[in-house]
């Protein structure tokens, strides 16, 4: 079964699921991980950490020697850029609003639509997309790479000697990085874990709330991105599943077809990966176009288009103030140090 | 006398001085001090740091959100942004390289043209450059500040209670923080302390040569960008000084007349603050446009361009990698946390 059917198999299921799925099976609650899953073929390592933090924060792994990861996933900040859609290289305009990387490890797939299966292979995605990083191609990528030589022994200590400096090795480095964003230890996971106080008693509600409207239906799991898969089985929603919604008008949310761009399959026009939940305080504004601009809207959004639902403001705020509690606390980071740059690297 | 005046003054002694000043006199060498001069109305606190690293990280302080003063300072690497000239908002391009910001605290006066006496005026020089961070106003600046709720608390931590969200007080908070990049330590500042073993024979060569040749007639001191000034009061120098240098032309060395747009004074065409010397390995393309792109390049200008001299192979290499030897050591650093954006902040 490819990645396609299953993603579709998930889809029916999730949406056969939305009205049975009530307060009690939804309420097998989950703590996150303190160490994310990785790949057979790249366990991480402190020095592919380390090597991966730099690439991550180096701007020179764009055309213009100004746009890197961390400009669209600012890991100081919720792991996004703040804005409805993100700003590449040449000023020009993406389509999305960027996901946060803060978790990205726990997630099955990548990207909105998800077209990648691994970090590593996303990693590759926005170096060579002229709406972002703007070069012209991964082989272009590694001589950028391989043009600053300081470089050459980080490679060698994650890697061993060699020709080591690949296109790769380079996003198997940044993919280990980001397996170290993850953000364990939030007022929800000390509550699941045992600790009665660390939500409050409106917390709580919510979180019943959530479960018992039918959020917890495709937002469920430790990242409240859906059930655990293997690594590159996608868990897809429709996305809006009720277009009759008037928020679907409101906030054009049937502009973009989503993952049928990807497969061009018909029953995958506007379907998605389920994003995760935790740290929404920190990323707004919401939704694939970046259209809804607060969490208690987004609630509502959410409810009226995936549930057929109109909550009451109290449950809107009940929910808003359990997911407040899915926030943090961010690992304390040391900022890398990049090597220098030969001054023929960028034009003007 | 103002600032103008002083400058001028300047510029005269030095340029006679340049003949003048033998190697005996040059070589009263001195270390970098391990902590920076502050001015007695912004005494460094560890709270105004503390914020000032957080406004100098955040991007929201640009029109569209993606450009902060890290962005053409990048304080991981060189403390400039390793292009020749710098990209602001909607991919503006300046006129002249980023200075880097790495011990722009021992500078007497701010920007390449000297426009700014100190770090707090020159910080809010960028944020409302329509080439750099594209703010309509300061006004429209701290209001823009005022709206992430988040860092009231770290404002008050630093200026004490009360209306303290404001401009002044933000850019006293990023000079503080500024005031903590510097690199003492250096190969060169542990050799004149006393370790002998610091420098290579050929870098103690490369020293003397630079002082006898007359590159310290100007890059004395310190920081190498001048003697020691009250803040405010500028080391300019006339660049170059002999324009009939061929580099002049094969540079545009000229174009830019520098701190004349300043005071649109006839003797100041061409006239530039001394920049420092510390931390080139890193800061590379030079000269106030980026327009030489390596340091025995540059070498071989400045001593052309400034001191009507062709310099052998052997003492171009000797005073670069004299310079080498001024590089770091870099503090480690921890990033910033930033306070969550409001979903309206920042528009497509």
């Amino acid at each position: 079964m490819n990645l396609r059917h299953m993603g579709i198999l998930i889809l029916m299921a999730c949406a056969l699921a939305s009205g049975a799925v009530g307060a009690e099976d939804a309420a097998r609650w989950q703590p996150l991980p303190t160490v994310a899953p990785a790949p057979a073929d790249n366990p991480t390592t402190p020095a592919k950490v380390r090597l991966g933090k730099m690439l991550f924060f180096d701007p020179r792994l764009s055309s213009t020697g100004t746009v890197s990861c961390f400009s669209c996933h600012n890991v100081m900040e919720g792991g996004d850029d703040h804005r409805p859609v993100s700003i590449g290289v040449e000023a020009r305009r993406g389509e999305r609003n960027a996901p946060t990387v803060w978790n990205a490890a726990f997630l099955s797939v990548q990207f909105w639509d998800g077209r990648a299966a691994t970090l590593e292979d996303q990693a590759k995605g926005p170096l060579v997309n002229p709406l972002e990083m703007g070069m012209t191609s991964l082989r272009a990528q590694i001589f950028r790479i391989q043009r600053i030589p300081g470089y050459r022994p980080y490679f060698e200590k994650a890697f061993g000697p060699g020709n080591v400096v690949s296109m790769d090795n380079a996003a198997k480095a940044i993919a280990a990085y980001e397996r170290t964003l993850i953000t364990p230890g939030s007022p929800y996971d000390r509550y699941v874990e045992g600790d009665h106080s660390a939500l409050t008693a409106r917390q709580v509600r919510g979180m019943r709330t959530f479960a018992a409207v039918g959020c917890a239906s495709c937002h469920q799991g430790p990242n409240f991105s859906g059930p655990p898969l293997p690594l590159g089985q996608g868990f897809f929603v429709k996305f809006p599943l009720y277009p009759q919604s008037p928020y679907v008008a409101k906030y054009g949310l049937m502009k973009d077809l989503g993952r049928y761009d990807v497969t061009h399959h018909p029953a995958e026009k506007n379907v998605w990966r389920v994003p995760g939940l935790r740290n929404l305080v920190y990323t707004a504004p919401y939704m694939h176009n970046g259209s809804v601009k607060t969490l208690p809207e987004a609630v509502r959004v959410m409810a009226s288009t995936e549930l057929n639902r109109t909550l009451t403001a109290e449950q809107v705020g009940d929910i808003t103030v359990f997911l407040e509690a899915l926030t943090g606390p961010f690992p304390r980071q040391t900022m890398p140090r990049l090597p220098p740059t030969p001054g023929d690297l960028l034009g003007r």
